[in-house]
């Protein structure tokens, strides 16, 4: 047992996402008492807080123990954040077995009950939480004709919203409801089936079709990273068709709070188990935004007003979570907040990403140069550059961009040579770099420029043969392109010394003449060609040599 | 069986190089009389003229019919096009079996051992053609001694060729060729032994060697067009292997032109089984090349002169065989003759490539038009895209192409601009085209041309919703780049319309946003995150689109 312990303690070391090593340490939790077992669960819902699963399991170990207090604090740690099904009901039989000693139970139970039905009474499983909160209203002691007035408008109003609510066993809660309305008044029960009854038929259509749509989705499966493995691949497109299912509103409602509503817990749900993937939250936000366009199209301004906010805080939500390194959500959520003409929003967002210890933050600083120059002008723009320039982190990237930038914008092409000579000087072994300025140089038909340059780089011995390899075949392609042959020959004699050194290559004399016959996508042999001359391999030997 | 054969038949349809099915027609073949399956033989040689097994195989069959006078045209059409062993012993047999009733027979039998021992000598299973010749001499009559001298001179050549010549069983004939001098004259033989052991144990060294190094070549194998069957890469991999290690001269000769027959003794039994493979004619053409240098270099200027004319016939016997259709061939051949300045037959083949019915020539024509401008001048580049403009089957990368040249070579960005221009009328469906133009204007700085040609490609309505995309993405790329934030909006909703009618993209928003944030290599994501969003998939669309 320590043994499987220690191994599984290893794996996580490894990919702390280990689903198995985790199972594991949970096991190995199981079976201890709650005093030793409480460290292993607290790394467990550190690694995994959104996971209903590992959340209930925590509390009911803690609850078989009796720690009601600690149980207390447990859900008051989860319960908002994680609108699972399971983790709920445990609440609510929680707070049914502890609380109904108070002297207050009632409303203390009829709370928890609305609490929970406004967070998840939307769930497929959520009938018997329904069907328990009705059990539990028509069992309330009531004495005298009022109490039983009123006990009836309780238990009518908990019934008419949950036979309106697409969910497993809504036909068992229909039957219910009209017996109940029958046995106090034949009359009333009539008028208000006929009401009510069209509502409820499309909630069971709807409720069939949620069944059907998700089929196969497990909701306790924990958040882990992308993976390429299948079930997480199967689990994906799961979550796709029931999103795009909500979205679709298949309920068929005007009430465009309803469906936000409705899609939203949808998201919500996805969420638990894709946490990691940022295409949710972007897409959740993007939800948000169309709807709340689609209020203030209708005119709704405050509804409108206030979906806005959620939109940010989606995003807000995604980067201080699982995104806080996912520079997409920053600049999603920049870019959104720039549409709202709230530049010092966006100035927070990019500073707040470059801030970020361990990250590579030069498209960072790219994206934040260009919504500088776009909500502030040029000079604005400079000055991020200028940060990026005392960045030691910054690879070259960001000297093309501010250099393009100037050419493109300010069209001073001098600028643009200073931007890239200042570059050359840091990022003189960077073949990407290089290239970027010979490209630059030879668009602007500076063809003595950018013989200086090639001979330049070519001869300073500041690259070595691998990195120097593409720098000679853009050298050839340049001469072939304006030279006449004596030049280009003379440059491929150069490059062809050079391709002596390199033994990878060996063997590989016609890959590396596919590059020179090439014209963009058109190429001198078929696929199966190339593939058979092992072009693909040298390609990617001499685009990883300049990614270096 | 009739079943079989149809079922091979419609394989063979299907892929005319299907060997299983070819199989099961040479099964039928060989199981029917010579005059029926004749036809599946010569159907079988014209499909794989190269493969000496198919070739023995039908020659046995009219052996064994005695249809002499036929089976010595088939060894007229195939002999000295396929140096394949089995097949040249299969012939020493037929001329031994069938000429030894001539008056001249010792003569015939003769000449077609040196013939023989000449082509396929160098095989390292020659040992029974060496050891044949050799008790065939010996066996010769001779009366008087001058006939005796002469008869061991002949046998004595045979042997000491033999013995330096790396080949299995070498020890067997040194030690016979000692023994035979032994019985001779003692005293000669070992002169003889002491003269010839250094080279002899070289030889063996070598023989040693290469059977270490062809060791897993399948010679039988019928040559077939490069594919990912695990055995065709095998195989292609021990022949690399054999190649390079004949071309590193393991007889460590001062000999360049035993070195270079050797290395295309090796080459022509490789372009036997892999003469589908463009990369073996290019390196055997490129060896020669080199071969030609050194011995002009070492002054041997005749040697060098025929060696060149050989790079052209390796050349020539590629585009005239297997490689008709793959323009690398092309391309490098007229390289090479306009490295020796032969222009004109440089222009003669550019335009066999032309001339070919089933291509698309627009890379040829790319390729002919910068060899004219190199050759000739930019006039003679202009009559070359004057050509391809009448040729209907040429894609709009010509136009790209000779614009591009006008830009870089004569600066005039006027003529650019006309070419391009011209080409629009043509290639409007075609966003690859169009993107072309609009990134040479970028380029260039100019703006409002830009702007206006975006909006003239855009509201065209010259190109469907999934064609357009690629060029909206640029146009939002463009206004990134230099527009304020308004006009970015603006295209990005006129953009995001055509993204509503396009059903393959829903629900890869977020695929689209990588485009807009990405730079060059730098991604906003890590791989398995574009991965998950399934971003590979709708760049795939976008440039699948865009090439049609």
């Amino acid at each position: 047992m320590a043994d499987k312990l220690a191994r599984a303690e290893k794996a996580i070391e490894t990919n702390p996402f280990d689903l198995e090593a985790w199972g594991q340490i949970l096991r190995e939790a199981q079976i201890r008492k709650i005093d030793d077992a409480r460290v292993y669960f607290e790394r467990l819902v550190a690694q995994f807080p959104t996971s209903g699963r590992y959340w209930k399991m925590y509390i009911e170990q803690e609850m078989r123990a009796r720690n009601y207090d600690k149980v207390e604090k447990l859900f008051q740690r989860c319960l908002i954040k994680v609108l699972n099904i399971e983790l709920w009901k445990l609440y609510v039989n929680y707070v049914k077995e502890t609380k109904s000693a108070l002297p207050n139970y009632r409303e203390k139970i009829a709370q928890c009950y609305d609490f929970t039905l406004d967070k998840v009474g939307m769930d497929i499983q959520s009938y018997s939480i329904w069907n328990d909160y009705i059990h539990f209203l028509r069992n309330v002691e009531a004495v005298g004709s009022y109490a039983e007035n009123q006990r009836i408008t309780a238990v009518r109003k908990v019934y008419q919203r949950g036979v309106i609510t697409p969910m497993l066993n809504i036909e068992q809660l229909w039957k219910d409801y009209i017996a109940y309305e029958l046995a106090i008044n034949p009359m009333i029960a009539e008028k208000m089936q006929q009401e009510r009854s069209r509502d409820y038929m499309n909630a069971r259509r709807v409720a069939k079709e949620l069944e059907a749509c998700t089929r196969g989705l497990n909701k306790a499966m924990p958040s882990t990273p992308p993976s390429n493995h299948p079930e997480q691949i199967k689990q994906v497109e799961l979550w796709k068709k029931y999103l795009a299912w909500e979205k679709s509103n298949p309920l068929r409602t005007e009430d465009q709070s309803l469906l936000t509503k409705r899609t939203m817990f949808a998201f919500e749900q996805c969420l638990l188990c894709l946490g990691h993937h940022p295409h949710v939250w972007y897409e959740a936000a993007l939800f948000l935004q169309i709807s709340t366009k689609t209020l203030s199209d209708k005119g709704d301004v405050t509804a409108a007003k206030s979906l806005a906010e959620e939109v940010s805080n989606i995003y807000e939500r995604s980067i201080n979570g699982p995104m806080s390194h996912n520079s997409l959500l920053y600049f999603a959520y920049a870019d959104y907040e720039e549409g709202r003409i709230k530049y010092d929003k966006a100035h927070q967002i990019y500073t707040k990403y470059l801030e970020q210890h361990d990250i590579d933050p030069t498209l960072g600083y790219i994206q934040y140069m260009r919504f500088a120059r776009r909500a502030e002008g040029i000079k604005s723009a400079r000055l991020v550059f200028k940060r990026s320039r005392q960045d030691p982190r910054c690879s070259s990237h960001v000297f093309v961009a501010a250099a393009l930038m100037e050419y493109y914008c300010t069209k001073d092409k001098n600028i643009a040579f200073k931007i890239f000579d200042l570059g050359l000087k840091r990022f003189k072994h960077q073949p990407d770099y290089l290239l970027a300025y010979v490209e630059f140089l030879t668009q602007l038909n500076e063809d003595n420029n950018t013989r200086v340059l090639f001979e330049r780089i070519l001869s300073s011995g500041s690259l070595s043969p691998e990195n120097s390899l593409e720098i000679w075949n853009r050298f050839l392609e340049f001469e072939s392109s304006i030279g006449d042959l004596s030049s280009v020959v003379k440059v491929e004699k150069r490059r062809n010394a050079v391709l002596d050194k390199l033994k990878e290559l060996e063997g590989k004399e016609t890959a590396l003449l596919i590059d020179r016959y090439r014209f963009g996508t058109l190429f001198p042999c078929s696929t199966a060609d190339l593939r058979a001359l092992g072009y693909y391999e040298v390609a990617e030997l001499s685009s990883s040599q300049s990614a270096k």
